[in-house]
């Protein structure tokens, strides 16, 4: 048992993979895994574990190439237009193709070549060289030959050719087992009815997603409290049964993180703690000769340290290296500030808007798996990098292939869920189409198209002065610009407060009153402008409402901290309230449109997008969620220069 | 039942396609699947059948975000360094990373910026403000809020967001059932014995192969005779029970065709041929309101066939397109001939050589599925054009990742056993590199060195003059060229005939027998050079020899010419013989040698082949062959400029 002394550090990743990689293999823990003998018609994706020979040639007989008749080469010598040669019925043979050459005859004629004459004899105007339209045994693959090589992932073609060398089974590599180990007392299955405290558990269904997609196998252990000896008899277990051990979560040093210590009782603890983020408490082990990591438990974190350090491994098992991800150049759209002396890795969306590929950072929180679900790319900055300034050219890891990026139709803006229905409208009616919306509200999205950086700009934004809609923003920030303005929807803006309005809160006035904390809207956000405009109205100043400068991005955030109970109140619209079951009290009925350049009406996906407005669906599934009126649902309100 | 007169025509494949997906169109045949519910745990890779909206919001209450305290912001407002706030008891409470913030609370401050005190106080030296570190309620998903679109492919973190928003079941488009109906009273099951004429079936595995990674399900029938109201019945019930029909094959316009036939009685015939090589003849069809296919038999059309027209089918039931492959632009290696108004698919291998990629066209012939195997990349000649010239830029849609192409050694030149055991042994030491090897004689090998294509060249010259093997012809070929010639192998080259020598050859002499037919290697081989060494030796005369003339390009092709007894005997080496069981006569033992422009050494796929070459292990592997002999092996025999 050795013992190290190791504490929560800040190796560099390269370093910690190195250091892990290095001692597995003085181990012998990266060889191959042995093979199995599986059916030949069911080995589609495993990789062979030693080179595949044939057993029989293909073709195994000397065949006709094409339909005729079989000929002995020198029997048509001297062949030609002058000096036709005619053949006896003893000459030649009818042959279709795929036939046997008939023994003694060695070439073929083709059916169009052939004059056939009255008694069955038949007459050629040119000669034949021996093996014309013959194939000959082997042609394609000779017994003995080799169809594979060793360590060479079997696609359907790979299939065929075996099973035509005679090959029946074959010889894989066994799929690497990973057994994943959740640990935590916190933790429920999904499904659980959930007390405060309670986090659901899925983390592991997500380790396990990537293992299958990487050809490996997962066991997914049953929860697991934080109890030290627990949690050891479990990877105990494991690792009599598994090929790499994860245990999920526990990974860093707090009171109840067990997992380094236990790797140090039972095996070698040779990292904990690694200079990313997110990821930072990562444990790399080794023990009974097999590795055993320990990942750390945000979603983000898992999903991070699980690539970098288990992907590697699960591929090396099977002979194989992991593919490489598509890199593409991309635009920062703005500064993206990163620590010195931390690899980080961000989610980012990617919009191919105007020939130029620009790239939004996601929220960086290590807690937001739905980061990775809307992520195009990842920007990994390296650690002696203080981050990239906006513009700077950025090198983008793929998450989704290029082609869909390019099939993107963006929308910056304003957040509105009349947007979530219509990129899934859209998705419906064009299948390689997809809409992708940034929320940075009305103004952010009218920089954006001051910047270019977006197809289309989703705004409300009230003039106080003339009480306009839009326009007169348009004007001022895009002077001379050509911009199409399309009507999405009217809706409804309110107050939302709890289930029965316990504050009895019934206008934007009581706002201010004593004990009731509000949650606003970011700057820039026409929710927030309108919220102003009320207050003006009323002659009430910001500072007397409480958590005005608390400040969320979405309306659903703002419901949500209502719902939660962190706020009394948000100003917000009527499907936001809905569907968190609060009350609505309506302050306004405001216009929502999208500003496009029109320099982009002629893309596909922006006609797209405009069509799919216009359908009778569309507006079908906006009335439904309440609050939402469509009268002018993709009528062109303005066009031409600003 | 509509019938059209159509024959074997020539339709361009892109005019086939638009009528086929047009009219498929029209009758709603590519309307995506219905959804089928399933468990979110096992949706891997499954196409989602609807959008999919959150049931909970994560996390569904405030928790804290870092092990510390929670507090009231309020009650720390003020705090500075010169002036520390102190808190009582009920004014904090320990929380760890997740717990919930206990109600009252609204921040957490860091267990490292807090001072605590002896009576169970603390002192904080800065103001918090409200929320700070907290996750509030939704910070990841909002209850309500859409997690996937529609037609969206379900990645892993996909699941964890889905678990996360309390989605267990999720509904999912059914996969597209093919079935796949082999025809043809030659077919026979793989591994079923042998006669001439039978032609073993794989095809349907193949076809199967790719209907499951497009992510559909195949269904294979039992191989039907050529018999028209069989093939029939079988057709009828197969769109019963499946969404796509594919017949294989028959599809041609002979006798025993009846597919079209069949497709004219049953449906709709719109496409019977289309001007593509190969492929040629297809057939595209509905019956009952889907697709029925006919697919040429030759394995490699049909997998052209398929790739062109079912595969757009089995995406568009899903609601997804197929991905795109990824194309580079590559240097033609020589002239590529085509002809004008077919477009063709050519299988090309690519090398990445000097900093070029290199591309050499496959063998062209349609039942050559190894060409499928061994190719990196097809390469599509529009039907306009007559092909390329040697060095023209031409794209190549790869089939293998780039990467790999980058970590590949080239060695081009005369065919050797020795060189496939090599690229077995180097792909077991290095997973990641790989060996490929072209056959094109000793001569095209030195001719490939001079063109800059290949990273070695596999060499067995014999100098009649001098006696001395390789060294002079790289001498008159590449003088001044910097060259490192290392000793592959030597090998006993000799007749090979018959088992039991039935045509009783002693010698070379006995080539120019009476009765006796020998096949011989192309122009530029090794092996055909010591023929010519032997004949002059002997004054014989190459007319006097019949078969002079027939070339193959392998020894394993002279051998399979010879065991299928087309050939009487062929000059080649004793493991070809030994593989097919042919008794061998030894001629001579030459010098085979990889020769390397010294420029490659410092590359790592090739030092990785040279520190391969000079293991014992493939040695071993090498004797064990038979006729091999390695007493040089792996030594330098020339270094510097030649």
């Amino acid at each position: 048992m050795k013992r190290r002394d190791i504490y929560l550090d800040n190796l560099p990743v390269d370093e910690a993979k190195r250091r892990f990689m290095e001692r597995l293999e003085e181990l012998g823990a990266l060889r191959p895994l042995n093979g199995e003998k599986i059916p030949v018609s069911s080995s589609l994706g495993r990789v062979t574990a030693g080179a595949v020979y044939a057993k029989i040639s293909s073709p195994h007989y000397n065949s006709a190439a094409v339909d005729g008749i079989a000929v002995r080469a020198r029997d048509t010598f001297g062949a030609s237009e002058t000096n036709p040669v005619r053949l006896t019925k003893e000459q030649c043979r009818y042959v279709d193709t795929g036939d046997p050459l008939p023994d003694g005859f060695d070439a073929v004629v083709m059916v169009e070549d052939i004059q056939p004459l009255e008694n069955g004899e038949v007459e050629l105007i040119s000669a034949v060289y021996p093996w014309q339209h013959v194939r000959p045994i082997g042609e394609d693959i000779v017994a003995a030959e080799m169809i594979l090589p060793e360590n060479h992932r079997i696609r359907p073609q790979d299939i065929g050719a075996m099973l035509a060398g005679g090959v029946l089974e074959v010889e894989v590599r066994r799929r690497p087992v990973v057994s994943i180990i959740p640990t935590g007392t916190e933790l429920v299955k999904p499904g659980s009815p959930l007390n405060p405290g309670d986090i659901t558990e899925y983390n592991s269904e997500v380790l396990k997603g990537f293992v299958l997609e990487w050809g490996g196998t997962a066991n997914i252990s049953d929860i697991k409290a934080d109890d030290y000896s627990l949690i050891r008899d479990e990877i105990l277990k494991a690792l009599s049964t598994s090929d790499i051990v994860i245990v999920n979560a526990g990974s860093s040093a707090g009171s109840e993180d067990y997992t380094s210590s236990i790797v140090e009782e039972i095996g070698e603890l040779l990292v904990h703690g690694i200079a990313s983020k997110p990821g930072k408490p990562v444990i790399l082990g080794i023990a009974g000769g097999k590795p055993v990591i320990g990942i750390p438990g945000y979603p983000v974190s898992a999903v991070l340290a699980f690539d970098l350090f288990v992907k590697p491994l699960v591929f090396r098992l099977q002979g194989t290296l992991p593919p490489e991800r598509t890199r593409i150049k991309a635009t920062a759209a703005r500064k993206i500030p990163s620590k010195i002396g931390v690899e980080e890795y961000l989610r980012v969306k990617l919009g191919d808007v105007g020939g130029r590929m620009i790239a939004t950072p996601l929220a960086r929180g290590a807690g937001v798996i739905t980061s990775l679900v809307r992520a195009d790319g990842i920007l990994k900055i390296p650690a002696p990098l203080e981050g990239f300034h906006a513009g700077e050219e950025i090198e983008v890891e793929l998450l989704r292939e290029k082609r869909d990026i390019e099939n993107t139709v963006v929308v910056i803006g304003s957040h509105d869920l009349a947007l979530d229905i219509l990129g899934d409208h859209i998705r419906r009616r064009y299948p390689h189409i997809s809409l992708s919306s940034a929320h940075v509200g009305s103004m952010g999205g009218i920089m954006a198209l001051k910047k270019g950086e977006t197809h289309g700009a989703g705004i409300h934004l009230l003039d106080p002065e003339t009480g306009e809609y839009n326009i007169p923003y348009l004007e001022k920030y895009l002077p001379g610009k050509e911009i199409v303005l399309v009507n999405l929807a009217y809706r409804d803006q309110g107050i939302m407060v709890k289930k029965g309005n316990p504050k009895n809160i019934k206008n934007v006035g009581d706002l201010a009153r004593e004990g009731i904390t509000f949650v606003n809207r970011q700057k820039g956000a026409g929710t927030r402008l309108l919220l102003d405009y009320e207050l003006k109205k009323l002659g009430i100043s910001p500072e007397r409402i409480m958590g005005y400068e608390r400040e969320e991005y979405t309306h659903m955030a703002v419901a949500a901290a209502v719902a939660g109970g962190s706020a009394d109140a948000g100003l917000g619209i009527l499907a936001a309230a809905n569907s968190l079951g609060l009350d609505f009290i309506p302050v306004a009925r405001e216009r929502y449109d999208l500003a496009i350049p029109a320099e982009f009406m002629g893309l596909e996906r922006v006609k797209a997008m405009l069509e799919t407005i216009n359908t009778p669906q569309f507006k079908k599934a906006l009335e439904a969620l309440g609050g939402y009126h469509t009268e002018k649902t993709g009528e062109v309100l303005k066009e031409g220069r600003v």
